[in-house]
């Protein structure tokens, strides 16, 4: 597919966003930069965009396979994917299968509790506020979502819980929890949008407990990469 | 009714509450003191308690008499209530008719937009935590409460607003938002618990807009008791 970019759209955090010769086709950039805390500690560590890259077109493209729609269609070169044109739906979506970090901080509740069925938030997407917490009535009231994208966004995280444990599962890491966001395409399906990687989930090695994602960044627990690479490396290898 | 103290139970930051020598019953004493922001902000103004004694016992005597069970058997003196003995239900239930406030400043929505149904939000009471906003679900999987309590907290609260705006209205009075808590009796029925007074709802002035609670000492605007004494002069005024 050509990868000739059109209008610079957007730049998030670690990724830009370019339209493109196809009306209906966007192009993502993943970037090398890295941010926690709502963007109060930043790096910039090479090589970081492309793992990302090749992770999330693996997941996406994954779940496309099992009839999950996402925005993803094609990673053409080491940064950059095609993806659908959609209009975000400006909610943060976030799965908890163990708690941990916010969640505990927020309401003190134990830390590492394996919860009896998974957790399903809504935040709203806004860096200026930090992203904060939202009830569906919330969203309901001040128009973020209707009712029925609520139920779909909530159906569709559950299913790519069940579906992304039991691949990680199989590469001895635990899926702890992770984010996803949303958007409409022109032809009006809510699909999986964004990224799905260590920067949006939390990856626990099965036998260790070590930390493969994001965490040893907010934490400096050192070596971020190496556990991006680990990700990949696992995810690539054909299992036994 | 007797009001000889047993026990001392648990002191608030607006209340006393002791045991009593009916086991079922327990002793309330409405204290002068005000805080706002979590206790950040702190004063003492002679006279709140005996105010909100008066105005509480009003409200949820009025609750009473339509068939929304409450604590409150009966006010004995100018600090104190007879209450029945409940075990409090860790959540604070917040319904909003107006915008304002935390919500706005949380989620960023405009100020006073006249919502187009009542929002009803739930909090974990807990002090060091902030009383941080919490969904249903946390509620659930973390047992702060059950579905059936949810669900029965919900239907009170929607009905506490319908009779206590209406009730204000005659009065000139707008009721923006407020603030219920819920215990269960030694019964196991799940009654409205603590108080609601100018330092647990919002009261705007109809005609004037003039603020008429505690947002007057959140906001340093001058004559807070005044405010709850024409709360109270009003409420105990026949209309006309």
């Amino acid at each position: 597919m050509d990868l000739k970019k059109g209008e610079f759209l957007y730049e998030g955090k670690a990724k830009k966003i370019w339209a493109s010769e196809n009306k209906g086709r966007y192009i993502i950039e993943y970037k090398d930069d890295l941010t926690a805390f709502n963007a109060e500690k930043k790096a910039t560590m090479e090589g970081k965009g492309a793992l990302n890259n090749a992770i999330s077109a693996y997941l996406l493209g994954y779940l496309n396979s099992k009839g999950v729609p996402t925005h993803f269609l094609e990673a053409v070169d080491e940064r950059h994917q095609i993806v659908k044109a959609v209009k975000i739906v400006p909610l943060e979506v976030v799965l908890r299968n163990i708690t941990t970090g916010s969640l505990c901080r927020r309401l003190g509740v134990e830390e590492s509790l394996q919860l009896p069925r998974p957790l399903v938030e809504f935040y709203l997407k806004d860096d200026a506020l930090g992203d904060p917490l939202v009830t569906e009535d919330h969203a309901l009231l001040f128009g973020w979502a209707t009712r029925e994208e609520l139920d779909t966004m909530k159906v569709l995280t559950l299913k790519v819980n069940d579906l992304l444990r039991e691949l990680f599962e199989k590469h001895g890491i635990v899926l702890v929890d992770f984010k996803l966001e949303f958007g409409r395409t022109e032809e009006g399906e809510l699909v999986v949008a964004d990224e799905i990687s260590p920067d949006t989930c939390r990856f626990w090695d099965r036998s260790t407990g070590d930390r493969l994602d994001k965490d040893r960044f907010r934490k400096d627990l050192g070596d971020v990469l190496g556990a991006y690479r680990e990700i990949w490396r696992r995810l690539s290898t054909e299992e036994a």
